[in-house]
């Protein structure tokens, strides 16, 4: 195939490593940025280097911030004795937008895949056990995973290992999702809703 | 929804505006980028600047291209008897990669779209008009344009504008594509193929 001009294949090459995002689609987005006025280039460019330069974690939770500490562990109105532990900062906006969850958060920054190098060591599950030993106040440990093989790994090491502190530890409710019919349902979530119902 | 912070949010407006990419997806392109290393961030923002300050058109075809004049304007072995208008830069690498071709091209910078304000004169129609006056070594035109109904409408108006010019006018010929089963095939594309038999 015909080689583009070196600025144009640099940025293929860049937007290709976005998740999802192959040379075909790459390319499109480059062309799309070449018809854009060229103030919209730096737009792009300066909130990249913006990124970089001023998104942290939360030093408590590990939620992506810009201060020390995140909006959720400033909020003085939030349940202190519940800790919702999820994989991702964006879970956190995920459970935030549904109105149903009023305590603290904890980012494991992944789930358990030993196969991709993600051993107990390499996600905050020690940074949980020691903000757990230092802070008698929180009750209630919500394992906010994903109910894939990786995220129930997840939760069966994280419900082992954090026994011993005497906390309630919750997962979320598994069953039928809103709008489901149970003819396309599978046998385990037909199985989990069945088994807790109520 | 939770309000994410500010250097999260520019980047996914930005990431937004590129085609086919909602707010969800922006914001899995900014997820991912945050787990990059810091250095990836300032390669993407670098190639962004650096396709606005180093890329330009080719003054003669409208490609795209670093210089005054493209790869293929400046190729002495190309053949100067044909001319290959195309939709958008990025149709002139689809073409190349098959081979087929060795003539010149013309960019016209999109299809004729009264409706979205692409009228005759929003697209390079008038350049490739001047081009062909002054150029008389083109024999052929071939109005490589897609199919569609912006495509076709396209290739009537160029046909009765270029006409008086008494050059060879010619466009791709439709057919099943390669791999189709004449189930699936629409009417209209079927009709061509038996109409167009070889």
């Amino acid at each position: 195939m015909r080689r583009f001009p070196e600025p144009i294949s640099n940025l293929v090459a860049a937007f290709s490593r976005l998740p999802g995002v192959g040379p075909k689609t790459a390319l499109r987005y480059v062309y799309y940025m070449l018809k854009q006025p060229k103030s919209d280039l730096g737009v792009m460019a300066r909130a990249l280097i913006q990124l970089g330069e001023r998104i942290n974690v939360c030093t408590r939770c590990f939620m992506y911030t810009e201060r020390e500490l995140c909006d959720t562990c400033e909020d003085p109105k939030r349940d202190t004795s519940l800790i919702c532990v999820v994989e991702e900062s964006r879970d956190i906006a995920t459970i935030e937008a549904t109105n149903a969850y009023t305590g603290l958060y904890h980012v494991l920054g992944g789930n358990l895949n030993p196969i991709e190098g993600l051993t107990p060591d390499a996600i905050r599950i020690r940074q949980l056990h020691e903000r757990l030993l230092k802070d008698s106040s929180i009750q209630e440990i919500i394992l906010a995973l994903s109910p894939t093989s990786h995220g129930e790994t997840t939760i069966m090491y994280l419900t082992k290992r954090l026994a011993p502190l005497g906390r309630r530890i919750t997962r979320l409710a598994r069953g039928l999702p809103v709008g489901a019919t149970l003819e396309f349902a599978d046998e385990v979530t037909l199985g989990d809703a069945m088994k807790y119902r109520k």
